[in-house]
């Protein structure tokens, strides 16, 4: 089958892609299964649906760290596999209406988060974030607009998408201070909460985030700095636990372009780490703050509602 | 006073510097108050004094967290402060020959401690390793000549000191992994031990090393990985208490460059961060390892030996 230049170029964007979330990138999948339905050149409902699964299926492979994405296009699947679309224009009106309606929530879930966040934060807080998180970005504007609060940013990784943070906040008039990735252990200390957004949530509460969320972790719990994790429902995958999921990596010559490290050297380049659960002091969705002791089985009452 | 152009630039050296650790600039102090004292013009003891007392104070206070420029100047001047040095040649010898002596001293106290770390290390292990440290360096290269041994080494900071620990573990022979200070947390799972250097060890016994130390010793502790200083008893430092240490800040133009970040954002730099005396397994130096229950105790014991 054929897929159309611009699916294509959806699809490497999101394979390519940095700087974005895991939310972003799984509304960037919707889109790209709205995209391929407009554009399907299908003939019939089964070449349709061949089309759609097949580019749903490179969707779901393509960032295996990123459960957003497998949850999304899942959910698509899920609401236009109805029998009751016998016919292509109805099934591919469906596929479209749908991922737009998907995109929507998933946007909204945000705002919700955003809004649950600002509330968790007091007037004079010193936020820390580490990698950037566009949940974590709404919250902290949402709060601002309440609150004098400050926030630090780190460098987040090679990809340094700490930088974006920056200029988003900084954007928006808030007093940001921004510090290599080293320096978490050094400013944890001045701060009163740690945010961080999620890329999936395990099935034994274990946090996949940007590389360096574990080593923050660890340095908020041991100067009793309150850890809070925001994310949407979407980022449950209970599919996998900690042990089970693989990380991904990228390119060494991001690390150390040619020349800067001898040929002998193994480099490696992990984008994500895994935080587990007793680090972790709350963890926020759209529907509110689940908390140790309950969190588990709140998370399991949230999978089996929304997952 | 006239200082000469090779003193000044030899002071500049050390207070530039971001390769070279404490031991390495504490010898290059006792080298630059060595050419102070054969270029001195001074015409009598007194005015010899004062020169060297000048040079002495500036290289003292250039880089305050590096306690090794302050006990090896300090040890310089208390070795040529005797009466017995009454005419300004013999004073002039003096200081010459005692700076080579201490420089020699220094030297052979690394080798020493080389010895020391190379004996815990065993076949096949994995050492992590955070921040350049020339004692680290020398200790790897001896373990490598009797076991072999993998080497994990981090970027280290916006001054990457560890591509420069790469490449010469690299020259060696050493089979060495490269990842960004961020894959602390998920390589140290991996490490069967960690060595690192010290700028100094404060009087409750808090390491101060390269920024992003105390994170790797959390991560070391939580994972259950011995966790080693390696330490010359020239950075043993029992003026001030981790709490009173000042850790030195470097230009923000290192962390980032004009116009990466808004103007508004404000840019720490921190070179160094605070590991307190409980994530530390050993510290070993030139006359073996001091351990818990008894380290700091044992620790004294060796400051009023050598101190």
């Amino acid at each position: 089958m054929a897929i159309s230049e611009k699916v294509e170029l959806l699809i490497k964007e999101i394979l390519d892609d940095r700087t974005h979330g895991a939310s972003q990138l799984a509304r960037q999948a919707l889109e790209t299964l709205k995209v391929a339905a407009e554009e399907s050149r299908a003939e019939g409902v089964d070449q349709f649906w061949t089309e759609m699964e097949e580019i749903s299926w490179r969707l779901m492979s393509i960032r295996p760290s990123m459960a957003p994405i497998y949850n999304a296009v899942k959910r698509l699947l899920a609401a236009i596999s109805d029998d009751k679309y016998q016919d292509l224009d109805s099934l591919r009106q469906a596929a479209i209406s749908e991922a737009d309606k998907l995109i929507q929530s998933s946007v909204s879930a945000i705002t919700q988060i955003a809004v649950h966040a600002a509330d968790l934060i007091k007037s004079q807080d010193i936020i820390l974030t580490h990698s950037y998180s566009s949940t974590v970005a709404m919250a902290l504007r949402s709060a601002y607009k309440k609150h004098r609060i400050q926030v630090i940013v780190t460098r987040s990784g090679v990809g340094r998408t700490g930088q974006r943070m920056a200029w988003e906040l900084n954007y928006d008039g808030i007093p940001v201070t921004f510090v290599d990735d080293t320096a978490m252990g050094l400013y944890i200390s001045q701060a009163s909460k740690v945010l961080v957004g999620a890329d999936r949530i395990c099935a034994d509460g274990g946090l996949v985030n940007g590389v360096g969320t574990y080593l923050l972790a660890l340095a908020a719990k041991e100067a009793g700095v309150p850890f809070y994790v925001l994310c949407e429902t979407l980022k449950l995958d209970f599919r996998l636990k900690s042990s089970e999921v693989e990380l991904e990596e990228k390119e060494p010559n991001e690390i150390a372009q040619p020349g800067i490290l001898p040929e002998g050297v193994t480099v490696k380049n992990p984008y994500f780490d895994m935080t587990p659960l007793k680090l972790i002091t709350g963890i926020i969705n759209e529907h509110g703050m689940v908390q140790p002791p309950n969190l588990m089985t709140d998370l399991e009452k949230l999978i089996a509602q929304f997952g």
